[in-house]
């Protein structure tokens, strides 16, 4: 069996062996169903870099087969990418309610809403897309409106978590179809792709009501002003701070642009009940006495433009913390946030502010979104798939997925860890993975996709690390002698005016090099002269302060 | 009372309101007793930047009253500037014998030995340096041989507990000094200076008696090779690894520089007790059955360049690891480093290890080395000093190190939360911080101590983000007329291949901006030039890519 026979293939664009950048891919023959559109962001050896996206070059290369872009939630790593691939690749999109009231904001931004072609679905929706079948199933996660995917295909089911948790007693009653769930598995599934962000945790994790109690019993204590912050699109998380507020008889104020357009879109939609007259302004809330007042904001992780950050360091105008104040952190710090989180919370303590802060399982201010070990095996239990394929999650924790899926009952040779690009090809009820497709990291910078490489990559390193070493000399082209030079710039190497015998010595070193040169021969070539002045201008710099600063030399002939 | 008359000061050059960086003085009249001399990593936005040491401007303007160097401990945020710092101000310096062993492997290593003047004490010792007489206990912490300082002055007696734990189960029986502690403390103590790295930490730390039994099981469960790896320092770990090598009859082999130095000195001072014959080389552990081999090694961190890492990655040449060898992180990731960690894991479950990983609290292989609340207010307590001084900590450590001198009994005002440079001066045994003294950050990068300034780093910072374009056009002296250029030179910015259509353009540009000048007026003013093509190509590059790069215009006449 070949295999180009392979009528059904499935494979990551990214989100696999990284955190982020989700995408993935179903194909029967001319069908291709593309499931999210993450972005994810770069760490700091991507100098410059604002955004990673998924390489689409699979996708542009089979355009007229792709049917649609169908995504599960709203989080960044899900619909981050969708502004800038659309703009390689127009698909229609297939949502629920609030993902696409969030995928709405972002294409209104880039200026793409009129020509993009949006489709509401919900975890009731059917919708056929050429030979593929699609289904959803309503799960739990950090963000409401949240769907599991079911592809129905000639060759079998392939089932889709999303994120996931299994919330059993779930704010605004938004309970898992597990049901549901139950009956895709007794209907026989083929293929199944799951989310392994927490299977290196072991049980199960609580229930979203917890941090609930924990918020309204901090607001029962606090005597003055209650500031709480956290990620603006956990609408549950909102709705239990709205709830906190109406028991303690305060009124609630919000800041951070992302925090009010999340409220509004929540609002908006029937996500988030607010109660009349509940929400203030900045001025009524000064105008209040101080343990009336609930604030609401962004910046739990320490953003330093968020409004938690501004208000910490006093910068910001319309609002301020007062000694006796309480400052909520309901989030726990991703890694990588650390230190800007305890800048923050330094700056609290400082303006002597109450700050209940830290990681959330000792605060309860905060839980995963992500189902643990138990969920996992819950999952795999209900869904009970003849092929695995763990998602989402760096290389140990497809693997800790991998032992969780032999546990209960998966047979070891069916389950595949894949690679971004790896196909795993399913043709008559066998699965291998044998090859590869393109994929990659798209490097957004500014308004460009993609025109960033290593050179460019590579250079910034070298310049942030050592700064920039330009020498400029003129020669005339009628007899070689000196016309103007050489000229020394230093920009991110040395302070000029600290280190004026360092770039004499330079000065004098470049007119050795060139007058060596025109005394060993007449035919001078600049090129050899350029690569002379930077290899003897290193060698000096690099003896005399052990740094390498990138060295251009300028030489022109008049 | 002026504060000119004041005889005893108390302040830091180096360790509040961060960590790391240690550096503290007692003042008595005339005599100047300097505490450490740490450096600290400098975070990301200081690039290319090495190591940062403490601004010692205030010791170099009083360097006729320096008296001694003492350094509590031997571990890098202690020692870690003493090269760079002897070369502004060579003191005497006085440590314990294995604090002394890794100073003197530094000092060597910078050629500095010869000139140094090294002086070994323990805790029994005493001195006389002027007015100031000093006395030392011990402590416990993650490496051997840690002193607390006493110092008896004129005035009264002030305590300085460099960095502990209270370990009532030490390894090698090295018990804290309690009765001592107590003696002092009942002898009466003006000022306590207590470390606060814990300071958020409820309980008491558990004993590093706890990480040996744990290391013994994983031993005793490993079928193939056993990896363990630690930080270098930590002694007593070494030890217990040691001793789970010898109880499960494996022998042992080092990797990484750190650790083989450090093991020797250990072994040379008598800290560590290695059986003899236990140690072996690679070649023999390749030649060994698996079950039979135990490696120690550095890179818990995931530093790239260490052992582990190396070995992760399989560019170990001497040894590798096999499926079914065990690898033990002995340590928990400290912020920052998770990432790197989190590769290596991924690389050692890619080589089909069997991994122990992750948080020290869950796995049972790692234990603070610094005490926790119960053991800040015990020293408290033992030292019950009238004036207290959390050293050792950002604001919010030294906040909750406050709220527990309260809570035992120490009074609120007589509490002094200071900056690097906030002096505390005490006569006639009350204590007022009112002045200041120079203090603050000295980078170093390369051979360079302190050269690196703002202007340096932002240009890196502005590089890094961006890259640089350089415009270089020649103008004849005579007629304004253009002899050669514009020529665009892109580093960091655009690969020239493949921007060619937006180098073009800024080249039309440079050209347009030169001829309105010149049309404008007959005496063009260079610098003006220079000025009006950074902006006509700044405004058109943000424009087209929403990038700033830095833009160097280089006008020659000729």
């Amino acid at each position: 069996m070949s295999t180009e026979k392979s009528a059904l293939s499935i494979f990551a664009l990214g989100g696999v062996h990284e955190i982020g950048k989700n995408m993935y891919v179903i194909q029967y023959a001319d069908d291709i169903v593309v499931i999210d559109c993450g972005s994810k962001f770069p760490d700091e050896s991507l100098l410059g870099i604002d955004l990673i996206i998924p390489d689409i070059t699979y996708l542009q290369e089979n355009q007229e087969k792709v049917r649609a872009l169908v995504v599960t939630h709203g989080h960044e790593d899900h619909i981050g990418g969708i502004p800038y691939i659309l703009k390689q690749l127009n698909m229609p999109i297939y949502a629920s309610k609030l993902t696409l009231g969030l995928i709405r904001g972002k294409l209104k931004e880039n200026g793409l809403l009129d020509q993009s072609k949006l489709n509401e679905i919900n975890s009731e929706s059917s919708i056929e897309l050429g030979a593929i079948k699609l289904g959803f199933f309503r799960t739990n996660h950090s963000i409401p409106d949240c769907l599991g995917v079911v592809f129905y295909t000639p060759e079998g089911t392939v089932v889709h978590t999303g994120d996931f948790k299994f919330d059993l007693t779930p704010v605004n009653n938004q309970y898992p179809d597990i049901h549901k769930m139950a009956s895709i598995g007794e209907n026989g599934v083929l293929a199944l792709l799951s989310e392994s962000t927490n299977a290196e945790r072991p049980g199960f994790t609580p229930s979203e009501r917890i941090v609930g109690d924990h918020i309204e019993e901090a607001f029962k204590k606090a005597q003055y002003k209650v500031f709480i912050s956290t990620f603006a699109s956990n609408v549950h998380r909102l709705q239990q701070v709205i709830d906190a507020a109406q028991k303690t008889n305060r009124k609630l104020l919000l800041l951070g642009r992302s925090m009010v357009n999340v409220v509004s879109i929540a609002v908006e939609i029937g996500q988030l009940n607010i109660p009349e007259g509940m929400l203030i302004e900045a001025k009524e809330a000064n105008d209040m006495a101080r343990d009336k007042v609930a604030v609401l904001c962004t910046g739990s992780q320490g953003e330093p433009m968020a409004a938690l950050s501004r208000l910490a360091n006093s910068s910001y105008r319309q609002v301020e913390i007062l000694p006796g104040d309480t400052v909520i952190f309901a989030a726990t710090p991703i890694p990588g946030n650390e230190r800007n989180v305890s800048t923050t919370v330094d700056n609290l303590f400082l303006l002597g502010a109450n700050v209940i802060y830290g990681s959330g399982s000792v605060t309860g201010m905060h839980v995963s979104g992500h189902g643990c070990q138990e969920e996992l095996k819950l999952m795999l239990t209900l869904m009970k798939p003849k092929y695995f394929i763990p998602i989402h999650g760096e290389y140990r924790m497809l693997f800790q997925h991998r032992l969780l899926a032999e546990a209960v009952g998966v047979e070891k040779d069916n389950i595949f860890i894949i690679k971004n690009g790896d196909v795993v090809d399913i043709s008559e009820q066998t699965a291998r993975q044998t090859r590869k497709i393109t994929a990659g990291n798209t490097l957004v910078d500014g308004w460009g996709i993609g025109d960033v490489g290593n050179v460019v990559l590579r250079d910034r390193k070298h310049l942030a690390e050592d700064g920039i070493l330009v020498v400029v000399v003129t020669l005339s082209k009628t007899d070689g002698k000196i016309l103007t030079g050489p000229d020394i710039i230093s920009r991110g190497f040395v302070y000029v005016r600290e280190s004026e015998a360092l770039l004499d010595n330079i000065n004098r070193l470049v007119l050795i090099t060139i007058e060596e040169l025109q005394t060993g021969s007449s035919l001078m070539k600049w090129t050899i002269l350029k690569h002379k002045i930077k290899e003897a201008i290193g060698k000096y710099v690099y003896a005399q302060t052990k740094r390498r600063p990138m060295i251009l030399p300028i030489v022109i002939e008049v």
